[in-house]
Parts: structure tokens; C-alpha cells; sequence
């Protein structure tokens, strides 16, 4: 893997120090849950346990600078507050949470670039969020935040959410017990679901970093300096061919609009799923930072064979195109098709497939569990689209 | 105001745009709360009532980048963490919680400049000011967080934190009910507390880009251009007299411990406080973004006359001697001397006095409450130390 290059731009490509900074930490009542839960010390019901969970829009928000700079329409952080927002919910639907949540939103801006006009289409955007998992079933409660002015930290502005709910402690879906036989549906991550207003190109928050750089312009770099850091070498800051209002190919979406495609929620397919087939579920997994490789953290002995993905997306092609970046590292760090993925009795796919029609996801089986030949370990096998085996362990 | 002064520094001074994007959020339940207070959404029990808080160390961060970088040590974050947790615990303590509490910690950092050691102090950090607040009776249990590596976006660290918490409707402090001839009581924000290990400056986290720039020598922004924004003009950035280690003027500290002083938690006087005597307090107010003005937001009709204020603390001085910058100024950015009122029956004074000399802090009565000419508004008045009256309306 290229890890010289993600360094090089201030990203750690594993996070390999952030895990042996958090090597002590605790994990909580299911170690392997995809997020971490805790006792209800709020309630104090031993029936219950809780969640509380950060993350957010990432160098996204540079993006969406640079659009809105040169668009001059503000609208487009109404999508940053989406990406943060689902990065979170989604996340913990992955727990078996279906809510209430309450959300906290930070911003952390400067105010010499970032005027309130630009406040204003993020805290619209989480309503029009919050709204839309409302209308999902998923209550999601807005509780404030902090917007603090730190031109000194911050170039342009860094997004960030935090949400907390509670749910039965039965209700658990702990990725503990993967089995052999299980199968892994992927939930695509491009198209356009029913209630998008134009197809999505599957992005979702992460690998944006690599992205924007990789395909957009040097034309950005002089004209928004601050959207990027200013020491980054010329070859890794902004080198690619195309310019926003570009087409991608082989999609009807210009670069742009592609890269800054909101983040789609699966909640109208996890929630009923949840609600009426939770025992059928060994693990969901948000194939976000890791990509097609996190559900590496899922079950222990299990060799996940990924022999039927969904072809990538076009604005991954396009990435693979420009940067001849191997499958081995785009499997990595991008969903390269499906966001979401469910894992458990081959009985679900019908029902996923019957909710995708519903929503105009594409729901696939990608693959199958077997039992690994290490037992004390996982592993993750991918058929790239050329035939290629991809094998992480 | 010099408020163009803090604009090109990429802070607005009162925040009116953040204030104008969030004219239509709902205030909560108890409006003048000083946190937003929600049903119990989680728990669905009337008779408590939820919040969820965010808050950061602010620019704090890269002074302690700079101080890590001189001094080779990154034991100066282990206070950047305990900043964060306090600037939400204290505002907490303000509408009458106590805890539990469940925290969540965000960092953004820019992999290239902050290592695995700055995050493992940051942590290091957070464990041992859960552990201070469990030893006064606060439990805080730490729920993960998110550290996203965002040199784009970030160009050294920012550490943020978000707590919830829950509490009896019944105990909740709403400031809602100041009265003419309520006592107003400052709880001293510099001297030693009994647990602190060096004297505490005062300077909390607030006002850090000022005091930072106005007080150091340009030679950092020579060393640590990545520590402010670059396009600052000269005369604004690190425009002062000091290096981190020249003694404070009037006090055993160097300018970069007193910058660096990690903000003091007034839990051991509050949580007794409120044990015992919940029912004497018209309102808590943390003296944070616009300092020993932010009596404004409680009561109403009230004059809040502060003629006895603490004297300032020797960095204040040092600010004042430095820039000139009027009284007026200083009290609405730094809490110049008490970063907590207790504002209520005239008994409370001798049971904080008692808590005061308990735990090494000065208390003091610093004014008192009295009906204001315009029923509909409040107003703030401070007695300086030259005698100047400073008002705010």
C-alpha cells in the first residue's frame, strides 16, 4: 500500500498510531459490536445499554468549500451535514440502534472565510437529516452544539457529530457470531434511491482526501489555497486532470456533484430489518474508513470470500483510471460499491432484495463466510472486476 | 470593541452570525438554562430531563503543539484534554447535574505534525481528569471518540469533547430567577486549588488566540508557521514581547505555563453546593466566551452590579500592559479573575467561603443583583480596578 502518499497529506492510512494510542481502551459490553456500548449508567436499567458516537464529514467540508466558492451556492453544505450526520446514525444501526438519538453537532470554522451563511445551510441540512429519518421512523433529536472560531486550528471549517441513544440490551447485534454459510449482502452505494434528487455516486465521507487530490485540478490549489494544506508537494495537491463542472465518466453526474454526493442512509432498509429479522443477523458492517476490508473486525475464524462485488462505481473507475492506484489499496480505502453489508441466514437476501426495490437499492449477495484455516483469525478475499484475487489477513 | 482586530484573526468576536443561524433553535425546555435541556427522549421518564454538550480546548491546542515542539515534551496536552472536559462539565454543573456523565472525545489532527505520542498525552489527559471528578463525587465515563487525520482541513490538532448526561426535572438550576438583592459570588480562577500540582493563571480557555498572539514574540511564527494562519498580517500574529519561558510579571509562572494553565474544575465547591443548598441558587454562570458579561443571559429586568471584583490576575495584567486594550474588552473576553458566579441567597456566601478555604480557592462576593431601569433587559456593571465603571446593556 502507498502509505507514503496518504502520509505525505497528513493521513495516516491505517491509523496504526491511533490504535496503539487506544490499545488500553476499553471495549465495552460486546468487544466486537461496531460500536461501543456501555451499562445504562443513565437510567440505570439493566435491561437497556447505551451508545455514544463521533464522527463526521472529514476533508469533505474542503470540498464543498472549494464548490461553493466557485458556484457561489452555500446549498452544498446542507450535504456535509448529511455526511455527518449518517456516518454517525449509520454506524450505530450497525449496533441494532433504531433510536431515539440525540444529536450534537461542532463546527470548528474560520470566521474570516466561513460566514453564517455557510451555519446556516449545515444546521438546514441536519434538519432536513433529521427530518428524513423522521419520516424513516428513526427519531433523531437535534440538541445543540458548539460552532467555535479557530481560524488558527482550522483553514476553512472541520464538521463533526456526536450522538447518543440507548436500546435493550437484547436487541444487541454484536458481530460476535459469524458463521460459516452466512452469507454477505452489499447494500450499493450508487444509483439513486427513492428519495435522492440525483443518482449518488457511491462516496459516501470517506477517502476524500485521496479523491479531491487524485482528480481534481491544479487550478484549485492556486485558487483555494486553503482548502488544502499549503506544504503538501505539487505531485499530491490537486494533480489531477479534471475540473468540478467536468463529466465523470460514465456517469451522468459531473466530478464535482460526484465527489460531493451526500452519504446515503440504509435505514430504510436496516430498520425494517431490524424490526422483524434481527435473529437472522450475525453482523452489520459500515464499510466506511477500512472499506471492503472491515469486516475483518466481525467473528473470529472467519474467511470472508467476496467472490461476487458489485462492479465499482464510475467515480471509482475514474480514481483507478487516473492514479493506476492497484485493487489490492482502492478495496482499502473506498466501498468501491456497496456502503453496507449485511452477514448472516441466506433468508435475508430475499427480504433485502424486496426492500431494495422498494427504495431502488441494488442488493446484492457479494459473497459468502467459510471457516478460515487460521481459527484465530479473519481474513477477507475480494475477486477484483479483472479477476484479480485481493487477500487481506 | 476591536472587533476588526479579531476578525483578521479569524474569531468573531460575539459571534453574531453563529447567534443569527441559530435565532429559530429551540432553547429547550428551560430556555435560560445555561445548557439546552431536552425530555427524557432515551429513557421516556417525566420526571427527568436530558442534555448533551459540546465544547473544545479552542486555539489551546496549538500553543500546546508550540510548547511541545520547544520543550520536547508532550505532557502539555494531558492539560489540553483536561480542557476540554471541563469547558462541558462546568457548563453542566451549571443547570444543576452532577452526573453520570458519558464523554466522547473528537480529535482532528494532521497526521504529518501530530503523532501517536500527542494522542496517547491526550487520552493520558482525559483518564486523569475523569479520575479528578470521580475523587469529588463526579462520575464521567469515557464512551471512545473519533480521531480523523485531516491535514487538509486542520493544520495542527483540534480536540473537542461532547458530553450527556441526565438529571431530576426537579433539580435543574434554570437562571431564570435572579432577584434584586441576590448576592453575586466569584469563585477565584487563579491561585492554587489543593489538587492542582503549580499555580492555575486563571486564563481557562478562553480568549487564547488573543492572549497567545498578543503576548508571545514573532519568533514562533517564524518556527511554527503551522501554529496560526498564515495570512495574518505581522502586526497581529505573535505580535508580543515574551518567550514561552521569561517569568509571568507578578508571578512565580513563565508566560507559556500561564498560557498554558489547564482550566480548573470548580466541581468540588459546586457538587457540595448543590447537594445541600440546590434551593438558595438563582443561577450558576461559567465566565467562559464572553467572560463576566455572560451574566446577561440569566434573569431578566436584573442589574447585575459587580463592584467588587476579584483584582486580576497577573496575566491579565500582563495582557492589559502589553496591548492597551481597554477594560471594556478585557471583561467581555477573559473572566479576569473568576471563571464561576454562584448568584443567590446572601447564605450562601459563608458555606462557599467554607468550601473555598477547603480547597485553597479564593471566594469573594463580587456584587450584588439589583432591579434594572428597563424591566425587559438586563444589564452588567463592573467597577475596574482604577475605579472605571464598565456597562453593558
Amino acid at each position: 500500500m502507498n502509505s507514503e502518499r496518504y502520509r505525505a497529506r497528513g493521513v495516516s492510512p491505517q491509523k496504526e498510531d491511533v490504535h496503539a494510542a487506544l490499545r488500553d481502551a476499553d471495549r465495552g459490553l460486546f468487544p466486537q459490536a461496531f460500536c461501543k456500548l456501555m451499562p445504562d449508567v443513565l437510567g440505570r436499567d439493566a435491561g437497556q445499554v447505551l451508545a455514544m458516537h463521533a464522527d463526521g464529514a472529514g476533508t469533505k467540508a474542503a470540498l464543498a468549500y472549494v464548490a461553493w466558492r466557485e458556484w457561489g451556492d452555500a446549498a452544498v453544505f446542507r450535504g456535509i451535514a448529511q455526511d455527518a450526520l449518517v456516518m454517525n446514525i449509520d454506524d450505530l444501526l450497525c449496533v441494532g440502534a433504531t433510536g431515539p438519538f440525540l444529536l450534537s453537532n461542532t463546527i470548528g470554522r474560520n470566521a474570516r472565510l466561513v460566514p453564517g451563511e455557510v451555519l446556516g445551510a449545515l444546521l438546514a441540512g441536519y434538519d432536513d437529516a433529521c427530518a428524513a429519518y423522521a419520516g424513516w421512523g428513526l427519531a433523531v433529536h437535534a440538541t445543540g452544539g458548539e460552532t467555535a472560531d479557530v481560524g488558527d486550528l482550522v483553514r476553512t471549517l472541520i464538521v463533526d457529530a456526536t450522538v447518543t441513544t440507548r436500546l435493550p440490551r437484547d436487541a444487541v447485534v454484536s458481530n460476535a457470531d459469524v458463521k460459516p454459510g452466512d452469507v454477505i449482502i452489499g447494500l450499493a452505494s450508487d444509483g439513486q434511491a427513492a428519495w435522492e434528487r440525483e443518482p449518488n455516486s457511491g462516496i459516501g465521507s470517506n477517502g476524500l482526501t485521496s479523491a479531491r487530490h487524485d482528480l481534481l485540478h491544479a487550478d484549485y490549489a492556486r485558487r483555494y489555497p486553503e482548502s488544502c494544506e499549503p506544504e503538501l508537494p505539487a505531485h499530491l495537491r490537486y494533480c489531477g486532470p479534471y475540473h468540478l463542472h467536468d463529466p465523470l465518466p460514465g456517469s451522468t453526474l459531473s466530478v464535482g456533484r460526484a465527489l460531493l454526493s451526500p452519504t446515503r442512509s440504509y435505514a430504510p432498509l436496516l430498520k425494517p430489518l431490524l424490526d422483524g429479522r434481527r435473529g437472522l443477523i450475525s453482523a452489520l458492517v459500515h464499510c466506511t474508513g477500512g472499506g471492503q476490508t472491515k469486516c475483518r473486525h466481525a467473528g473470529r475464524g472467519v474467511h470472508y470470500v467476496k467472490d461476487s462485488p458489485f462492479p465499482p462505481p464510475a467515480l471509482f473507475h475514474a480514481i483507478r483510471e487516473v492514479t493506476g492506484t492497484p485493487w489490492a489499496e482502492l478495496y482499502q480505502v473506498f466501498n468501491m460499491g456497496h456502503r453496507m453489508e449485511v452477514i448472516g441466514d441466506a433468508a435475508l437476501l430475499p427480504a433485502l432484495e424486496e426492500l431494495g426495490r422498494e427504495h431502488h437499492i441494488a442488493v446484492r449477495q457479494v459473497g459468502h463466510c467459510e471457516a478460515n484455516t487460521d481459527p484465530a483469525r479473519n481474513r477477507v478475499t475480494i475477486t477484483a472486476p479483472d479477476g484479480e484475487l485481493v487477500t487481506y489477513e
